[in-house]
């Protein structure tokens, strides 16, 4: 954690109690977390649309029964070497799957990882989550 | 407006300085007009979620030698009478027409209202902007 | 309209039968629409992400007793000029107005107008839609 | 693999030519496939609005040495019991770890565990996936 510092808003009335109701229901304790988590994902973003280094998590579901998926997806993740950090695998059922692979690397690459694996066929759904590594947040 | 309040937050200082940095090259003059436009931004959110009445302005572009599809809009939006405030048309050339419908109504009014709109045959691409009424924010 | 072109697929019927229920409610007439929408937007996903010419609308509520705020947003679309196509208005309520303003120009650019005017003081809220030109869909 | 069925689609040339050069980019192999995933994604939408049981992934990244925050997070996954299936964690550096915590419940409940735990301080940054159990796509 780095040096705390503070700052103050000026906001109408009205607007502040609208936003204490709505934070108060998804769970937030106090209003500075609530607005710092705001701050926070604004910044974010930035990383993002830069092309900086950021954290990513493929979320996907395949059929394993589809015949050589499951050496395509290992295949496609080693071509990813140094950025594919962890996978984990979930039985939904019978035939289906649940796959996250965590990543880290710029935006861009981890994109295109994502897009080359969901393009497989026998993979049904999926979708990419771009995050921070965490430093100075 | 409203009575004015003040709130204070604390946050990093690394992130604080990273925020006014990502601000600033958004146009924003001050640090408390971005967070005002944040928590704004959430706030309104739980009025799409809990169906409350919103304004929403659907986009949408369509060829209108299309046959009948003129008269099939102008049905769509006279079947949502007291809900379509305005229309605006834009010629983008000689097939292509840029139209905005302006509405206001609970949040899942306007929903069905533009998906019978953008699934008429003709209508290319559409998308609906749910925002509030400008009450208490 | 260009030249037609047919093309098959093939997919599970449990899902065909469940897509076709899902654009029934949707209000489309027949699955090839709702296929060509899917493809469109797609399509139209790669103008944007290559800085293309689009053509965009911003939606936003303002506060039109706020002072010099009138003065600033057409100094904000007179700085933009080629690009802002058309501007509607709508009065909310005695405080609060409702405007979209059609534009049209590379996605980056688009972007860049819109950020400078949500970011003015007073502007409540708003939201850039980006989409085609039509031409070729 | 339920039944194959196939249906036909027509389209302007001009738009579905533009749709094979953006496939191709993904790392599609053909249009069908492509395709297939289009119509699953729009379907599976449908889960998620109307509170079926659906998978989910919650990926967020916190600081570790933060007081208390761990036993709060393995307990706020076993309040939510039977919902919480896996979870996975990663060392990102010194002070950051990013975990995806692997769910599977009513669309609704899902969203309020990822609420919860998006609250607790500490925790910097998270999203919500929902998608699909995979039956019948």
């Amino acid at each position: 954690m780095a040096k705390l510092t503070r700052t103050g808003i000026s906001l109408d009335r009205e607007l502040l109690l609208r936003f204490d109701r709505v934070i108060a229901k998804k769970g937030y304790k106090n209003r500075s977390e609530a607005i710092r988590d705001l701050v926070r994902d604004y910044a974010i973003n930035e990383d993002v649309e830069e092309n900086r280094v950021v954290a990513g998590t493929l979320t996907m579901v395949y059929d394993h029964h589809r015949p050589k998926l499951s050496e395509r997806l290992i295949e496609a993740q080693h071509h990813a070497e140094g950025k594919v950090l962890a996978a984990t695998h979930v039985h939904l059922d019978h035939h289906n799957c649940l796959e996250v692979i965590i990543m880290r690397g710029r935006s861009n690459e981890v994109r295109h990882i994502a897009d080359q694996i969901l393009s497989l066929r026998g993979v049904k759904h999926g979708k990419l989550v771009l995050t921070t590594q965490g430093k100075g947040l």
